[in-house]
């Protein structure tokens, strides 16, 4: 089992955990076709957003997805094609119960070759809760070992109420006493395989509650955790439309703008960097990613490359290839914006080179946005002018970070005028 | 009392009904300063999104809208901002019934030299639920004057749980004899105002459902009416995603595409209109918005106006002036899209009237946006192959699909490359 790098810092378990994702649900709910957990924002499925939850976790021995049988394909090119890793997709059940016992059982078998170690604790997950976060699972994984299952609560959004059989009101809960029964839960290995062994076909057939089971089963009173209100279930649409919000806040808090090495350069970028942290977009100026910068390569999601000649769309070119070496936009898309001080080098209309450049950029753009780079330009006018000056740095700053917001694809390519 | 005037087909209802919008809240929820009610998106803050979906209803009486002490010069300016009608503004009370029961108290006053009509059923509902619709609202109302109450219903969407003081699982609930409760909720006025005169200190400080008010003082127990799953409370900062993508799709389903009577353009319009369908933006070709077209006019959030010349920009500019002049951006943001075919008058670079082009919509734009109304330019490339004038309709297609969706006032004035 590997529970060894983790983060310094961020708290290990010492004994093996492994997860169940159910993702055998229809969709009917989202006004959609797909099922949900299959829909796709910023060219990235939802359940690939869960499984990275959970892969990114180190003391997480192994994952099982499980999917309904017409799902079985679909999910095994969505691993590969996000390079997922520790994950194995097994075939679900006729319900929900059913799916989760397979995905159980699979963890306790051995098969692929590999022998398994069998998990002490079990997490069980809802692919569409994508933003499940270490410390929590921490929270549950201990809490199940110790107790035998462990669960998260959330309050209560709603007044719950009684009806009575001809849809009339007949008494509301006291909102304090209860609370709602979210994901992830976790059990211990024996309690959870018990209860399902023990449980009869209707608890199969009609139940949703692991923790019920295990009550009823195996005399196991959960511990119930508050979890956080980042762990609500995409349902709807605009649960989708909230996921994908939440995902480009989180890509767009910084950027790294690059001078490559001039003094020009580093005085617009200087500008555009206070301008920017008005618009919380902390931005880091760098000359470039040699040495000790290298690590904005490893871990930024935009890059601004500031020039002020035009022969630096060379350094766009390289930068491109730089991300695209590192495979840096395997799970999200990379934005790079390819600031550009005109009117230093001559003039900037007139000739063949003018009418080159837009083009140079769109077919530099087509090609980087297959491999999910988004590059677009954004060009500054020199003016001696405070007042103009002024004006043309804030609205590439506002330019900027929308670009960096809405990783529009069908802008890229684009040289936008500051 | 205003009730003439509704849509045909549309149910009306024979009887006066107001409507209570308790907006009062703190929004300590959201991790947001701003109270969630008066948070803003597409220029406008929520609350106005909810008055307005009162306000088109042609049976409702007045609002009344009760907010904090604090929020109340800010309400009155946002009712003075988007010209809400039938509104008044009362101060709240320091909980959540107390507010409501002096929103109902204002109901049956005089006041503001006007005489009042007391309302037979009066409609609580939250300030953060913008998107109820006529057709709910008229369920509730007469279901209300039917039975002396009526509120929303949904089904649970988690288990209840109940917990042990130690924070173990007790018991949970069995889903299917339970509903949450949501708003709105209607009740007859006697009903609403008998229960809160007989109630407790203790039920206007500590509780909160009106529902049980009427049942505990008045022995009313209330019909209950399943509603459509768009009646979730903006609760977090998501939720104002969700709700903002909501509108957005909503505004960018259909847009219209003025040729200016020109033939050429046509032509280009009806290729327009064959991508961006495939996009789902439905997209209606009219020569201008004269005669019957001015319908266009009253209605769309979307116009596009085909070019094949360089003096059409004073066909865009008539387009802006004609939007202006009808106060159509007073509750969203009107796109138009400037679609200009190049090459058709000499070349397009290298003079001053291609240097003036950009210099001449970005001022423009500038303009229109102090009105809400977002200027958008994209420029085509006559070409004789035809892979890639297909290529560039697409293109077309996509950016103008994007700018009508995204409605990004950063980008306005651009002139972008399809
Ligand atoms: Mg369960
Ligand atoms: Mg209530």
């Amino acid at each position: 089992a590997r529970m060894s790098s983790h983060d310094p810092g961020k708290c290990s378990v010492d004994f093996p955990v492994s997860v169940v994702l159910p993702a055998g649900g229809t969709g009917e709910r989202t006004g959609l076709q797909t099922p949900k957990q299959f829909c796709t924002f910023l060219n990235r499925p939802l359940i690939s957003y869960t499984i990275q939850a959970f892969e990114r976790v180190s003391w997480i021995q192994s994952i099982v997805v499980v999917v309904a049988k017409e799902s079985t394909e679909l999910m095994t090119d969505i691993v590969q094609r996000f390079q997922h890793k520790r994950i194995r997709v097994v075939q679900g059940g006729s319900t929900r119960h059913r799916s989760i016992f397979n995905g159980v059982r699979a963890l306790g078998e051995g098969g692929d070759g590999a022998p398994r170690v069998k998990p002490k604790v079990v997490i069980i997950h809802d692919a569409v809760r994508p933003f499940v976060e270490e410390d929590f699972l921490y929270k549950i994984a201990t809490a199940a070992k110790e107790h035998g299952a462990a669960g998260a609560i959330r309050p209560l959004v709603s007044t719950v109420i009684a009806t009575t059989a001809e849809g009339y009101l007949d008494h509301s809960l006291e909102r304090a006493r209860y609370r709602a029964s979210e994901m992830p839960q976790g059990f211990t290995y024996d309690v959870i395989c018990r209860a399902y062994e023990r449980c009869s076909e209707s608890d199969f057939e009609f139940g949703t509650e692991c923790l019920h089971l295990a009550l009823q089963y195996c005399g196991t009173n959960a511990k119930l955790i508050e979890g956080p209100p980042t762990l609500w279930k995409v349902t709807y649409k605009r649960d989708l439309a909230a996921a994908e919000s939440i995902i480009k806040e989180t890509l767009s808090r910084s950027a790294c703008a690059i001078t490559g090495g001039s003094a020009q350069a580093a005085v617009l970028a200087d500008a555009l960097q206070k301008t920017m942290g008005a618009l919380d977009v902390e931005l880091d100026v760098i000359p470039d990613m040699m040495g000790d910068n290298a690590r904005y390569l490893l871990k930024g999601w935009n890059f601004i490359q500031v020039s002020v000649s035009r022969r630096c769309l060379s350094e766009v070119r390289a930068t491109v290839s730089a991300l695209e070496a590192a495979n840096r936009a395997l799970l999200y898309p990379v934005v790079v914006v390819w600031v550009h001080l005109n009117g230093s080098d001559g003039p900037s209309l007139g000739g063949g080179t003018a009418t080159a450049e837009p083009a140079a950029i769109m077919d530099l753009a087509s090609a980087a946005k297959l491999r999910n780079i988004l590059l677009y330009g954004v060009q500054l006018h020199r003016s001696e002018e405070a007042d103009h000056w002024e004006r043309s740095v804030l609205r590439m700053a506002e330019i900027t970070s929308v670009l960096i917001r809405e990783r529009s694809p069908a802008l890229v390519g684009q040289l936008l005028q500051a």
